[in-house]
């Protein structure tokens, strides 16, 4: 395909194809396959619709862009510098893929400024974009008036055949449909291909009709490799439709433009080889060297940078005018995009003394939720159906739904995954909102892919995980956690917090509040059955992670280590057998992650070396906990999978009950 | 709703009804309502169509039935019961959720017989269901003769819309779509309710028009709540659909009969209470007491006896007539069903000196599993879309596709919980085949659900996870394991098996081969990068779990233990320290659960107590390792995400390098 002067446009979409093709060659590594395919839809999208400032990533009111496709990044890189974000050099280019670049193998928000979500596990970043139109939706409906407008921008998606497939983006899109989120539009690269090559090989459904029913507006754009008035076509139709979102097949060849290796599998995820390169240059008309962006499409390309300008200098303008009209909702929205806590939250902490009424932490947790839904209104999220099991509705504030965004109740559905990954999206919209959801501990499992990034990707999600124990009883071993903490424990920068009571309930969501505002993520997990408000716990102990629950006096023969609903049998067997004359002291551990962080003062005031005799108490398996026990110290774990029997008999008989706990005590003590 | 007298069929039906409200009653916990709005679906079903023999619930050729919306058990052990089955009898109903009982809150396969796959987790049955579907397509294809058919059976679901929402019952039916099988039929109980309330709140899908879009046969049976003719003549028409998977949307009320409950959340997941128990006997003009079935009801129920044991003598004649025309194919049919593994096979496992070159442990992987392909035809298996990847391709075997259902490559998708789940369907298909699914070690954490399903339920399924570290390189830490592998070994009944070399990778096949013909999973890690062939290493030491790859005289200063990729840094580590006179022993640690299963004996002598010094060296999470290490062991690990960088430039910064492992050491022996 010889081509002799190429237009601008051309010109325009080769740069963003050849700065992939090049530095994927230069890592020898990388996908230059979708970069290469999608370059014209991303170009249209980016050049002709997106509302951004380069120099400004995190304006406010800025389009959202993520690529769910997200092993395609360097078609993400290459938008990024070429419309002039200071966070992607060319040399950050020419760094593709190596140590300590900020153009990593997949996209990163945390590392590169302009990517809004991590994304390469496939089928999350939808999910995600179907999170950042929720708070969209729901921030418009909030803040804007009629006569004052401040929150307005559009969610784009790239996503592709991978992306469809997985189940967690048809969970996500199911729900979008659902709610009517009319300003999320996805651009579905339609390439025909994965890594096992056509997907003849197992994916023909009729991806269209399946949106369609999901409620979407669906349009098909034949050519999407060369006809880019078709493109931008439908991205106005898109835009038109404000009571769906819309998804638009794009069709393309992928790897386009290199002759020997375009539509095939071998162009998704390798270097093209030098000599590929220099065919698909031949191929293209594109003389230009490794990393030359010609001059006209690099300037054309910046013209994004005045536009952007001019964009949130507008923006501005209008937040100056609600301002003025709207002084309390412009200091309220203020602080949400700051992520400031509002002065004085946690006073609304509930708090309980001994002599209130036993109560399961799911309920206490529905208590807090509630005592905290008045004072921070960035608080919104729900559960994947078990709103009335999990204790998650905020009472009152109705749920959001279609055309009802400023309501702050999510009704999931049965959709764990698609939840979490959502929730991601909602947090890093970074606007401040606080999104939690819910489900029984056990589906943790379901979406332990989405949990994972939120602990990677920096997102400040709440994970409010009820059921937490072989003690839920009838619903038997497939929804009784046993391994599910300790898998939840391993995960790197994520809070897992199991409280033992009101208190130590309390003191976890103030501790997850004020992380999910400093971007870390919290999972918490609260009893089914009723525990009694222990004396000695309080709500600022939790952030240590583990504290004295109760002590005798001198050094202890032995320590009690319990945490949420076994921490109460601790505190009993310790009275046990101080009336025997041990001296024992209790420690209630909610947080691993919050003791290990704690100075080592601290933590050997607690757990001192020298005594080695403990004994932890957890209905959970024992995996890890040698941690804290030592080559001396036991347990009283489950390693097994559980059983159906109500929760009482299963917990006695599998050794949770006081008088166990003194045996085993005492068999420690010798 | 008076009813004077009542039809035979209303009389079966409701008793089906009442033994699940009295049995949930008892309890004081359990799923009545979709028991009650299910019983006429389920009883056309059973009483009509299925084929079963109650007195032999392992009769190769039944019909597989699966209740994907497990909840509603006592649907299917009223049918246990009433149809004759000896693992579930009327005190076994009355014992429902009871510890040690028979009949415990959601279905499981390995405590009640009649029971093929376990349930609860929403969305697995119906993807077991396109397992087992798939099976019966393959063996069907394999054994049957054009004069002489042995393997003719349909797979049945009843889903509901928590199923419906959930993500990897999406991924199934999509593929189940593709793969054009016609023997799988669901019925969709459309009762418009789910935990929180009516569907409305976030489920308002086209189900239907999604399934065409999967390219399912799809019918809508308006009245499932007394329209019999209709579900009968629906389930006719679906079986008459030979080339595509059918859904059957079956309109009916949750807690159909109960004057107050009925069609509300309410009924779904408590007991009725006496009162409205005792307003439904009234309701429904059901004059019997609890648990009391009418004599002619179950006179009815019972032919399914004499029925069953026709149709199995009729199968055993078929099996006879085959045998005598196709006396090979009979052997080879009667070992698969016997689950008996072929004389010899292991054999076929390729074996390596340290002279061979250094390799992949996936290669080895792949070699390993081409080299049992032609001596295990019950190894059926694939990748989800990374087959070139994961390199599990059979060679020479085909691709199983719709109408070419002999072939054993299975093509998956982009669908990694779907996969896991149909291949738990597939193994408990329990006629002998030996599935194995792979993907990214990573995405172990899309398809966890289903991996904890494999575990609990006895499902022999073999998961091949490769790319098992940081040394995967430039994907980064969205692609990096780090915690999977101590998340997965925290799972009760997993194996979890690290292979260092080739030897070791056969071992590892050895040991997971065997242990699926016995009903355990196993999952397996291999490196994307290559492994020098370890001296020491040997196939049946991997049985053990630990062993001593190298050692010095006498006891040992120090003991090295390596997993995977880590151990030929502990052998070359090894032998500086010794070059310094220190005594130092190698332990190649592959897996952790089958080295807690030896005797006390043989674990003295790889990690002798008095032997305190001890460093570990695994690029993964320190999580757990402290079992092996006690309070003076030592780890090279790493504890954080990774990096998008060059896996060697990633392995070296993280300090996996001999040299590395030289200085620990030398600290711990100080």
């Amino acid at each position: 395909m010889a081509v002799a002067t190429q237009s601008l446009e051309e010109l325009c979409i080769n740069s963003i194809r050849f700065l992939a093709i090049d530095a994927v060659q230069k890592a020898n590594s990388g996908h230059p396959g979708l970069p290469m395919g999608a370059a014209p839809m991303a170009f249209v999208l980016w050049d002709r619709f997106m509302r951004f400032n380069p120099k400004n990533p995190k304006w406010f009111n800025r389009d959202r862009f993520v690529l769910s496709a997200g092993h395609g990044c360097m078609l993400q890189y290459a938008l990024l510098h070429l419309t002039g974000y200071d966070s992607v050099t060319l040399d950050d280019i020419k760094q593709f893929r190596q140590w300590g670049s900020k153009t990593p193998g997949h996209p990163e928000n945390f590392e590169t400024l302009g990517v809004e979500v991590t994304t390469g596990p496939l089928g999350q970043g939808i999910a995600n974009g179907v999170g950042l139109a929720m708070a969209e939706a729901h921030l418009a409906a909030k803040f804007n008036k009629p006569d004052a407008k401040i929150v307005d921008h559009y969610t784009y998606v790239i996503l592709g055949d991978g992306c469809n497939m997985e189940g967690v983006s048809g969970e996500a899109c199911s729900l979008a449909g659902h709610l009517g989120l009319g300003k999320l539009i996805a651009l579905y690269d339609d390439n025909h291909i994965s890594i096992d090559g056509s997907t003849d090989v197992s994916f023909t459904e009729d991806v269209g009709k399946r949106f369609e029913a999901y409620g979407w507006h669906v349009q098909h754009v034949e050519d999407g490799n060369s006809d880019l008035d078709a493109i931008a076509k439908a991205i106005e139709a898109a835009k038109a439709v404000t009571d769906k979102p819309s998804l638009i097949k794009v069709t393309t060849i992928i790897g386009y433009g290199s002759p020997n290796k375009s539509n095939t599998a071998d162009v998704h995820g390798a270097a093209l080889g030098k000599d590929e390169v220099k065919a698909t240059r031949e191929n293209l008309g594109w003389e230009y060297p490794e990393f030359e962006v010609p001059e006209d499409a690099l300037k054309h390309f910046r013209k994004a940078v005045e536009r952007g300008a001019n964009l949130e200098t507008e923006w501005d303008q209008a937040l100056a005018d609600y301002k003025a009209k709207y002084p309390e909702e412009a200091a309220e929205f203020e602080r949400f995009a700051s992520n400031k806590l509002p002065e004085g939250w946690e006073k609304a902490l509930p708090t309980y003394t001994p002599e209130d009424k036993a109560l399961a932490t799911r309920k206490t947790s529905e208590m807090t939720l509630n005592a905290l839904a008045p004072v921070l209104p960035e608080l919104i999220g729900g559960s994947a159906d078990l709103t009335h099991s999990n204790y998650t509705l905020l009472k009152g504030f109705g749920d959001f739904q279609k055309g009802q965004y400023a309501n702050r109740n999510l009704r999931f559905g049965v959709r764990e995954h698609g939840m979490g990954s959502i929730c991601n999206g909602i947090a890093l919209h970074s606007s401040g909102l606080i999104p939690y959801c819910a489900t029984f501990l056990v589906f943790a499992d379901y979406m332990r892919a989405a949990i994972r990034l939120s602990a990677l990707s920096q997102a400040g999600v709440i994970y409010v995980m009820t059921h937490d124990s072989i003690a839920l009883g009838e619903d038997g071993p497939t929804h009784q956690p046993v391994e599910t903490i300790a898998s939840l424990r391993a995960i790197p920068n994520l809070l897992v917090i199991r409280p033992a009571d009101g208190n130590e309930t309390s003191g976890a969501y103030k501790v997850a509040i004020q992380a999910a505002s400093e971007n870390r993520p919290t999972l918490m997990a609260f009893s089914r059955q009723n525990l009694p408000q222990l004396a000695g716990s309080g709500i600022d102990h939790v952030a240590k992670g583990a504290y004295i629950l109760s002590d005798s006096e001198g050094t202890p023969d032995l320590i009690l280590i319990g945490t949420g609903g076994e921490t109460y049998l601790c505190v009993d067997a310790a009275e046990k057998l101080r009336a025997e004359g041990k001296n024992v002291r209790v420690v209630s551990m909610p947080c691993w992650e919050l003791f290990d962080e704690q100075d080592e003062a601290y933590r050997e005031s607690v757990l001192p070396k020298a005594v080695t005799k403990r004994l932890a108490v957890e209905a959970a398996s024992s995996f890890g906990w040698c941690r804290y026990l030592g080559n001396e110290g036991a347990m009283i774990s489950i390693d097994r999978f559980g059983v159906s029997a109500p929760g009482g008999v299963a917990l006695e008989k599998f050794g949770f009950t006081v008088d166990n706990v003194v045996a085993k005590a005492k068999e420690l003590l010798g």
